[in-house]
């Protein structure tokens, strides 16, 4: 509860509200777990709007409130109507703003190694799959506020094991071959799974920061399992570490320039990190300099990195179907650029949507245009589907084709799959509680007829809360797609498994410990970059 | 004059000594030009030690004021003794040390643009040369206090221009033509100069920092003359110019991870910057995080740079003979540390004497070793002869084969030319005048013999002041060799070259307008990095 004198409009006031100490702790929380992804440690903004007090004390304590609580069409989402945040956090929260943000502390290899454990060496683990599980058809579901994953298997439906992880867990990556898992919460910590033990379990841990978003492993001939690579928003920096132990190797700082106005940014964020299947490189994307690192991991004493100049603010991105390029989200520009792996230098930065959100984009062959890759946008209901292929079809490479329209805004998430002609697109953070509660779905040979919709939540029986349908995901065949039905942390969610070919609800996986669910990775497709 | 309630150990007080405004101002003045450079803006330490408040708190006023005024063997200068510092100026900055550093601002592109003045357009420049001075044995000498540069012919020892300058000109450095002079003072401005004008003068100026040490230029054939290149000490960042108008293009930032214990650092400086001769790229070295950054600059938008792991505090260096390998010191770890510029790794580090200082060292055939690279020290009187032939000396490769003995500690430059069979070693920054006031000789045909000393400055007639030696450079042809006798900024001041072959006086040059001469760099020699 807050303290009465500070109750009515403190930022109308000449000074700022004053907080207690619990109070000003309890407000630090919420920023990290719900603010600080979109709009920064230090509030200079990204996804979401700069939060610096300068601007925070003209918009005042009213605006504030009003503005945590219902949201906006171009992706805050809205934490008080939603209940996510009750009326005296939603306040807190206005204030907390309206006060200077505190100076994170530096992480760096001195507290990396007091974090980090190896809890089974090498040497004492399986020397060959243990269990029978199908293991290239396994999930890794996150459980976001329970600071878990869920290992599901893909064929029965059956929870393999629960896994004690960091928070709110961002990414699931695997190792080349498949066998590693591995996993980061949004409070730095990794957890690396091996996925031969007969229980498949954590063997390793490390911290890397105090917030992150991005893990991935080295995926080149030669370099199988070798090293795994993380980046932190806090500290702004990535980590090469080994790919079985997670020992931290070597740190880099993101600190920097500004690709376009080339001065100095104290907060440079590391967004998504993936992996050339090609070359021994990680394409570590940085979000407020707008620069595409490519860091070549064969010789960690002499690391070469190209810095490619994309756009502000880089968030995620995938490959399109060959491989070889790579696009990304410059999403607050409304913006995708793409580089060519092969040669390490931008092909085309692509005006889209509204704060475009691919995660790792859907890549088909569209009837007219050829191979194309699609993104959705926090900020729009468009689809928007850039052209992939310079050699056959260098009329649409690298412009936008063809925009769809899907159900509205709010969109994270597309998705569709090689033996599939199904596109999927989730709309979690649209502020209708319909429009979040279902998915849509196009036909891929016929585009024009727009598209159907399906409610995933009505079908998951939950009608409690304010559940999101968020991140479709395919099964290693490409003949389901899971959703997460992703509701409150003390409100029942599930996994809804559709029929891919048939469009029909399949399965409900529901479980007491299936605790907000959001993002799920195929092991299979995660390893392969298939999407 | 200092307030008198804080002149008697404001140190052991509870509190620090409180300075005016005005006094603050002057000392933050006094500091940056006489105690950054080796300390640090942030007072981190790097050549210097560090002096955080924390650190110089412990040590007390008292011991301040005489280390000040006195100086070390090990290389701080007698500030106070020799007369550079007045008593109460001494005092002032021992007070200062006491108070928390001042943040310095950033200084990016908005800055460098706002600072950045074409004073001759490339179109409005001669097409040929204007004038009929033989310019690759001209001198570019840095008058220091004066923030001037002289131009003196080396044929007539006639004054050509006076030019102004930065603040203490650090670096003067040759296009790949010899036509454009790049000139860079400590307050991070630099001039570019036109050798082909009637009298050569600045046709362009550009401010890249607060303060700085180096510039260079691209000379990889098809890039001759193109770029320049320079590093800042504040803000931690290089940038990188148009080589004829020094328009800024990409600004770089070097703040990251120390390279032993990979912990961030706030203030890694950029030392000395060299260009390879074969390759399109520069040398970047990176004081206080230990990293040898090989930039390729034929792609600024896609930029390529190698981060080599070597050793703190990186400072100044130069290519062995065949300009291959490049040797730069790691000065207060007393290394040196070599790189490959063909295959841009580390070679090796070598351990050397106390605190090495090889400006771009000396290369010269050892009688019994072969191809060496030698350094003198600030911190003893040790010269090490390093081993740079691997292929026909791979015994002494990359080892100390020989150390020789100097006159004392307290050097900055040693020297030697292809037609030369003479080693000098300056030691200008010894507590004992007569050996800052002389300098030391080797002949590299008997080193066993020891050293000849010459009286430098009683050759140049001057017995006012504390004038030291400094920087033997070589005429174009190796014949001469010219010594600037740096004497205080209110003191007569001259420069003295010294016949090579006979080792006797040739000419002393005096003139009201040689102000605190320091560095001097001849056009071709630097041009050619022949040393």
């Amino acid at each position: 509860m807050l303290s009465e004198e500070t109750k009515d409009q403190p930022g109308a006031r000449p000074g700022v509200p004053q907080l207690s100490a619990a109070e000003f702790e309890q407000a630090k929380t919420i920023y990290f777990e719900r603010c600080a992804g979109c709009h920064g440690v230090l509030r200079n903004g990204a996804t979401g709007k700069p939060l610096t007090p300068n601007l925070t004390r003209e918009l005042g304590y009213d605006y504030l409130r009003n503005f945590i609580t219902y949201g906006s069409p171009a992706g805050m989402p809205n934490w008080g109507s939603s209940g996510e945040l009750n009326p005296q956090q939603v306040e807190l929260m206005a204030k907390y703003l309206l006060n200077d943000p505190p100076q994170p502390p530096e992480f760096g290899m001195g507290e990396m190694r007091k974090s980090w454990k190896v809890v089974v060496p090498p040497d004492q683990r399986p020397k060959q799959k243990m269990n029978t599980l199908n293991i290239e058809n396994l999930f890794s579901v996150t459980l976001r506020d329970a600071g878990q994953v869920a290992l599901i298997d893909g064929d029965t439906k059956q929870i393999v094991n629960i896994i004690t992880t960091g928070y709110a867990v961002h990414i699931s990556r695997l190792s080349a071959s498949g066998r590693y898992l591995y996993v980061i919460g949004r409070d730095g910590k990794i957890d690396l799974i091996d996925l031969w033990m007969e229980k498949p379990d954590t063997v390793a841990e490390i911290k890397i920061g105090l917030e992150a978003r991005s893990v991935e492993t080295s995926k080149a001939k030669g370099w199988e399992d070798k090293l795994a690579i993380a980046g932190a928003y806090w500290p702004p920096q990535y980590v090469i570490m080994n790919g079985d132990t997670l020992e931290p190797l070597r740190i880099e700082s993101t600190r920097g320039t500004i690709v376009d106005t080339q001065e100095y940014h104290p907060e440079p964020r590391v967004a998504s990190i993936v992996a050339s299947h090609f070359s021994p490189t990680f394409i570590v994307n940085v979000k407020e300099t707008g620069k595409i690192l490519v860091v070549n991991y064969e010789d960690l004493k002499n690391l070469k990195v190209t810095s490619i100049n994309a756009d502000r603010f880089l968030h995620d991105g995938g490959f399109d179907s060959t491989r070889r390029y790579f696009l990304v989200a410059a999403n607050a520009r409304n913006k995708v650029a793409i580089i060519d792996t092969k040669t390490n230098e931008l092909v085309k930065i692509v005006e889209t949507g509204t704060t475009p959100h691919p995660g790792r984009g859907a890549n088909f062959v569209h009837p007219t245009f050829g191979p194309v890759w699609a993104t959705s946008h926090l900020g729009s209901e468009a689809i928007s589907l850039i052209g992939t292929d310079p050699e056959k079809h260098p009329q649409q490479a690298w412009t936008v084709v063809q925009e769809l329209l899907g159900q509205g805004g709010g969109s994270l998430f597309i998705k569709t799959h090689p033996n599939s002609r199904n596109l999927w697109v989730d709309t979690p953070l649209n502020p209708e509680p319909s429009v979040a509660g279902s998915v849509a779905v196009f036909n891929l040979d016929d585009l024009g007829a727009g598209i159907q919709v399906l409610p995933i939540a009505e079908w998951a029986g939950i009608t409690d809360g304010n559940p999101r349908i968020v991140q479709p995901e395919y099964n290693r065949d490409g003949s389901e797609v899971w959703f997460s039905v992703w509701n409150g942390k003390e409100k029942t969610s599930a996994i809804v498994i559709v029929d891919d070919k048939t469009r029909k609800l399949k399965t409900v996986i529901k479980d007491p410990r299936l605790v907000t669910p959001t993002g799920k990775f195929n092991v299979f497709n995660t390893q392969n970059d298939v999407y």
